[in-house]
């Protein structure tokens, strides 16, 4: 086995940060994922660089904000030649896997330009966030042209789950008691059992995936980092018996949510209140009914991570294998009169985060919790520094947690960053915003939660005497708002202006060039007694002109 | 002939907008430029992104900002599929041909890491900002590791003008009276007539090509854009027999410049002051020596102009071709204490620009003035609009100035935005600012000039009141310039935050990919008839399961 850890990184899909036990959830124990906290660093203030899955996945695999990669929201293409992760790795000598979600979308007609065949190993590289694919399922398979047909569709088929959409007939429908399919796309249907046996759906067959490329690894002296990306809890809501039973309305923790809100006179939080997800999940009978199916998905999760962990264990793996775990985003759940993600409650941009580093480095900090501010983009270098891959200043924007996990000096955010492009959406539709303009940013430095909101006034909370974000003070008056906003928007002026874009050389590369490049280029020397004055060397005036060339 | 118009640009280096006689040089005559500018429209608002050769062009080249394209000073490579001007007009069946200089530095990691051969086609345009290099010379050949040998040095040797560095020796270098060479590099020579007849000179050179490329392309019947970027009036100053004794210390204009000036406590300012460049600059012994050289190097090119001009129409290729004449910055030649160029002042940031339209429909604008706030980033956009090129706003940041051209309706725009990376400067090193934070940024909005500065207080000034900008108003406490630099870091925050590198997709593609996306995926529906009554389609629901795929 290799000197160098390897790097188990374990994401879900819409997983709240206060539905695990160990981050306080009365009702659902996930003892697996406690138990992992157990062993390592649990962070209470992570945030993922946007609110919503393909944009903030493709900040986490380029560890670069959504304004650096431009993949802006879940169509939009990430830009080929972006560097990601896997790329930095490569270079380094590790492999890094691909076992479940990216929600990348290829930029074909980048690749057409620059010549490059999507089928050849670059190409598939630059489709799958620079990830060697394992195994690639979005883990959404509806009735449309959207639908690609899976190694997963393939495996339900072997297995007699036979139809033209087994992920949609079996592992996301229930059946009413005359065996007819109900829809799991339907929110009335959440309580049924999946029509799915637990070991044949999705979350067990992906943790079957990524044991198969372990063993496989096993067999290669290469450190790897293989990204377990599971699609669920996000929706469709349904689960598998017997977690489809295992809770119900009595376990349904009260909404976070205040009247005063429905009455916002913010055009654009009025407009999110009129979406037709925020309708449905502000009615109680819907929560009701939806969250049990929803815990049971994670409680399912969470058995499905206890089983990989023993398997690891008996590998022999888990002493050499750094684990970490976290989610994409949150989901509002009816919070704030909200469903979905897409805005900068906690429930919607806050995540759990969870590393376990078994190195003895890591000792002191076994169990320990960190209230720093951390963000998704902190993990690329976290993990490039663990692997031996140089950091890439230039390139990289989170910074190396490797500190905080090792209990020693030298992290530091006084800002955490998140930013959405609702474009694409039912508020952008209402107010008529055109595409240039319909994008928010937050920022937050652990007490005042700023959000700039493109052509309306700003979003603001104060969590310190507002911990639940229920009462807006965006336009406030009073003299310490007005002055935390001047403060908040210096701090985004800042960040934006910053040369995010300035990817292709450090400033180390640049100096030998430059070096290279000044030698012989003299400006503003009036003449050979200057320069030698200036440069300690003689003025190489050739005289007469130099000899011929040939 | 195509019924498209051909496009001629024409590119000057480090050329102030204020020495040719159309802009009110009181010695300096330009008839020819001015002729242009009496069939065209003449620009006195016009800006560059960023006062330094190679961001300023590489804006340019792809209508972008410089926080955009990344490529944010002389060195740094512009990314591998950046996309430029070139490629745009490719697609439209239109030809791109460099004639000249572009500082472009090509992405040679990038290539290697996605495959791309540098000798390919698409190698080659990706190494020379996406134009097909007819002739590429970036016009300094200095006695160094960075010496590439041209095929202007093969011009010269051919014609007898034989060294090591026929360049440096000839074109660039005077002879004493016992003919001993005498480095054009040093400002103490540069009156005296360079070592070449004007007719083998690079301005000359560089001339011939252009029409060499224009005979060739007339052989086809295809569109094309040919960018004639000239290396001169750019340093070394030392220009042919006759110019080099056209002008004298009594056609030097004096120096704008404050004596106050030199006492500002801003670190920033203070910093360049101390430059060699500035300190040079600022001696009256130096302008008087060199601006001669400078305005000589100017006559040259505008009777090289009259040259390619006259030629243009004998070949009856003037009534078909749009000719734009600008710069990529401009040369404080001691105004304000300083040299060079490299900050905001009016002379380095503000160009010439004039562009003559032949067609009928610029026939209203003929010999007009336009005042309109017009950045370099504009020029990529108007050309592809002239050559039948679709817009591209999701990658374009430019304006099409078209309606300016035609005397219409439909331009706008409120600030001019500027960039500087100085990490790689005497200030930088002066100052200990680590490279991401060796930044600044200009806003102007027709009257107040905005420079932010990171880390430091901002630079402004009013140039209303004080059209000379020797006032820095940038920590004045008065209660407009308080409110408006608040207006300007406002502005600035909504142009930084714009979604500048989502450059996959337009809205009109993923829109298309949207709804196809959205086919199936049913968020926030309770039942049936929710969805039903939402969409106004039967909520297909497939009881029993869907039948087997095969």
């Amino acid at each position: 086995m290799s000197k160098r850890p390897n790097v188990l990184w374990i994401m879900a899909d819409q997983l709240r940060f206060d539905y695990l036990s160990c981050y306080g959830h009365p009702h659902l124990h996930t003892p697996n994922i406690d138990a992992l906290a157990a062993r390592g660093v649990r962070f209470t203030s992570a945030r993922v660089q946007s609110p919503v899955c393909g944009p903030s996945r493709m900040s986490a695999y380029t560890g670069r904000y959504v304004r650096s990669h431009g993949s802006t929201w879940n169509g939009m293409p990430l830009r080929v030649g972006e560097p990601t992760l896997g790329d930095h790795l490569r270079v380094a000598g590790a492999h890094a896997a691909l076992v479940g979600k990216t929600h990348m979308i290829a930029d074909r007609d980048g690749m057409a330009w620059l010549g490059i065949d999507p089928a050849s190993e670059i190409g598939v590289r630059q489709s799958q966030c620079g990830f060697d694919p394992f195994e690639r399922d979005d883990g959404l398979h509806p009735d449309s042209p959207r639908q690609q047909w899976s190694a997963y569709d393939d495996y339900l088929v072997r297995h007699g789950f036979d139809s033209a959409n087994p992920w949609g007939d079996f592992a996301n429908s229930g059946l009413d008691a005359d065996g007819a399919r109900l829809s799991g796309w339907l929110l009335k249907n959440s309580r049924l059992p999946a029509n799915v046996p637990e070991e044949h759906s999705e979350t067990a067959y992906m943790t079957d995936r990524a044991i198969a490329f372990m063993q496989d690894a096993m067999t290669r002296d290469e450190p790897w980092l293989c990204h377990l990306s599971y699609i669920k809890p996000h929706w469709p809501y349904i689960v598998p018996a017997p977690y489809h039973d295992m809770y119900d309305a009595t376990h349904v923790v009260d909404p976070i949510r205040h009247a005063s809100e429905r009455d916002t006179d913010h055009p654009l939080m009025a407009a999110y209140l009129q979406a037709r997800v925020c309708q449905s999940f502000s009615r109680d009978h819907v929560r009701e009914h939806v969250i049990p199916a929803y815990m049971g998905l994670i409680k399912q999760l969470d058995d499905n991570l206890g089983r990989l962990f023993t398997w690891m264990d008996a590998a022999g793996l888990s002493e050499n294998t750094i684990v970490a775990f976290t989610s994409d985003h949150g989901d509002y759940m009816g919070d704030h009169w909200m469903g979905d993600k897409d805005f900068y409650h906690e429930m919607a941009v806050k995540v759990p985060l969870i590393i376990a580093d078994p190195r003895p480095e890591a000792e002191a900090t076994r169990g320990s919790v960190s209230d720093e501010l951390v963000e998704m983009i902190d993990l690329a270098p976290t993990f490039m520094r663990a692997l031996g891959c140089p950091g890439m200043p230039h390139v990289i924007e989170g910074r190396d947690l490797t500190p905080l996990l090792q209990g020693t000096e030298g992290f530091a955010r006084r800002y955490t960053i998140s930013e959405h492009d609702y474009s694409w959406s039912e508020m952008a539709k209402a107010l008529n915003m055109p595409q240039e303009d319909a994008r928010t940013v937050m920022i937050f430095d652990g007490r005042w939660k700023y959000v700039r909101c493109e052509g309306f006034d700003p979003v603001m909370f104060d969590l310190e005497t507002d911990p639940d974000e229920v009462t807006d003070i965006g336009r406030s008056q009073t003299e310490e708002h007005v002055a935390v906003r001047a403060r908040m928007e210096k701090a985004l002026l800042a960040w934006a202006t910053r040369h995010h874009s300035r990817i292709t050389a450090t400033k180390a590369v640049l100096s030998k060039q430059g070096m290279a490049a000044e030698q012989g280029i003299l400006i503003g020397f009036w003449d050979e007694v200057e320069y030698e004055a200036a440069t300690g060397k003689p003025f190489a005036a050739l005289t007469p002109a130099g000899p011929p060339r040939s």
